[in-house]
């Protein structure tokens, strides 16, 4: 065990609404191993969550081949969706973990420290949903990230809700006729407004978000409709980029299922500053322990 | 009973997603009773919404002194919400009900009836929800009523989402300065945009529609996002008008919660169509059960 205590064993851990990945490194060896759960967002389920993180730290160490005893002596990093709220936050600090260390962060931090290797920068994430991040010194910008349907403009979810009422408003003769409408019937396999109304009313982000690359396709085709929807998002995703680069990241990253469809959509400085992502999530969480231990050491 | 029997009895039934209303009426003594009870929508739970309108007769015979031995002799007509749903009017079809008759048919149609005292024409509808309707001889026209947020544009909801939509834009500086964002806050006493965000997420129609009145004042007062959703609204409502009227109805009434908040907005020409609701939905559906019952009693 002496081993482990003079070359600390770092664990990054991703955790999110529908999965929650573990990475295990160490300074010397680099990545030793994976591990990979279920549902790790607090909010919607506190020890379902901390079970999924205990469960990835297990398989991490398993598929490295080390014993499940050195759980103890791990240094944990976790970004955690949902975190930003201060009563998850509060119960998740009062966790009796079994780690050597854990500490906390939000998905966005970890993101934006994988995606720039540890060093400052700023993320704009567009997937089911949408926000933006900075870090520069102790500082952070958090923008949207508000939900759907109040917020997560430019996001799948955004995407396909705008493409569901252009639908029901064509269908009804009360809004511009559309491609999409075609599309969105076909695509869902509804015959009418009643139907689509009955498949989507009550429906999460997620089902939203399937219709998404089908209003980029028809806003390529020459839609006029979906090519409005494209351009407002991408006019918020301009200004989000600006707004992140003004307080003074030296780097941006876009990630996310929709950064590809996105892209030739930016304003041209905005497209013209996006660097790629160097490394995932997980790796950020590890970059974030790494961090905040030789912080605790150094003071 | 004879004379029961020879002067028939009827029930109008206005069965929405809050409450039951049933008026009593025949035709040599006019209204003769009311009920009120609890929701009768049956798709929000089809067991509960039969025993509305079940206790909702009850009270009206007994408001009229009557026993309620005669709830076997009623000529019951319904409107309900939710009825378009053909399941729905299925199960409601199946209803072993204790009436002499029951007569289905939706919300729309009844108060469509009502306003114009059982004769033909149109009503726009814009409260919690918006929907559109017009019965013209045998063929009704339904526009809109999809549901929020899918559809219902320029109802309560609706005004109620954009508020809080353009607060959260305007607070990360990623949409245009508006006085919403200070109204928005006061009214709902949050503090910033995690508050917002929080109080509203999940919350289904009612809870944004509480939010409409608000949007018309910051309009009136000259705030130019305000204007826009407002006019976006009103563009919505005309065109609904001149299409319901294109169809034929000789006359067009509006009902609901925001009618007076509309008005000032409508296109001038929709404006100087409109005419005064004569009677209540109730009524509506006793034209409707008196109608239905005639055309019975001639076939």
């Amino acid at each position: 065990m002496t081993s482990v205590d003079e070359k600390p064993l770092f664990l990054g851990i991703d955790g999110g609404g529908s999965k929650c990945r573990a990475l295990l490194y160490s300074k010397n060896d680099g990545i030793l191993g994976e591990g990979l759960a279920g549902p790790a967002n607090p909010v919607q389920g506190l020890q379902r969550a901390q079970g999924a993180i205990v469960a990835s730290a297990q398989q991490a160490l398993a598929s490295a081949g080390l014993s499940a005893n050195l759980l103890g002596h791990l240094i944990v990093g976790a970004g955690l969706a949902g975190i930003n709220a201060p009563r998850t936050r509060g119960l998740m600090e009062a966790w009796a973990h079994p780690f050597g260390a854990f500490y906390l962060t939000t998905d966005l931090h970890i993101a934006c420290l994988g995606a720039h290797q540890g060093e400052e920068g700023a993320v704009i994430i567009t997937g089911t949903g949408s926000s933006g991040f900075a870090q520069v010194g102790q500082a952070q910008q958090f923008l949207g990230g508000h939900g759907f349907p109040l917020g997560d403009k430019a996001s799948g979810a955004w995407l396909g809700l705008a493409a569901v009422q252009a639908t029901l408003l064509a269908l009804d003769g009360l809004g511009p006729e559309t491609s999409l409408a075609g599309a969105v019937l076909a695509e869902t396999q509804c015959a009418d407004s009643t139907a689509l109304m009955d498949s989507y009313s009550g429906q999460a982000s997620a089902a939203f978000a399937k219709l998404a690359a089908l209003v980029f396709a028809q806003a390529q085709a020459g839609d006029r409709v979906a090519e409005r929807i494209v351009e407002d998002g991408a006019a918020y995703l301009s200004a989000m980029a600006e707004q992140l680069t003004r307080v003074g990241s030296p780097r941006l990253t876009m990630i996310g299922g929709l950064t590809q469809l996105w892209q030739p959509y930016l304003a041209p400085k905005v497209a013209a500053k996006l660097a790629p992502a160097l490394q995932t999530p997980e790796m950020g969480a590890v970059y974030f322990a790494q961090q905040v231990y030789a912080g605790g050491k150094a003071a």
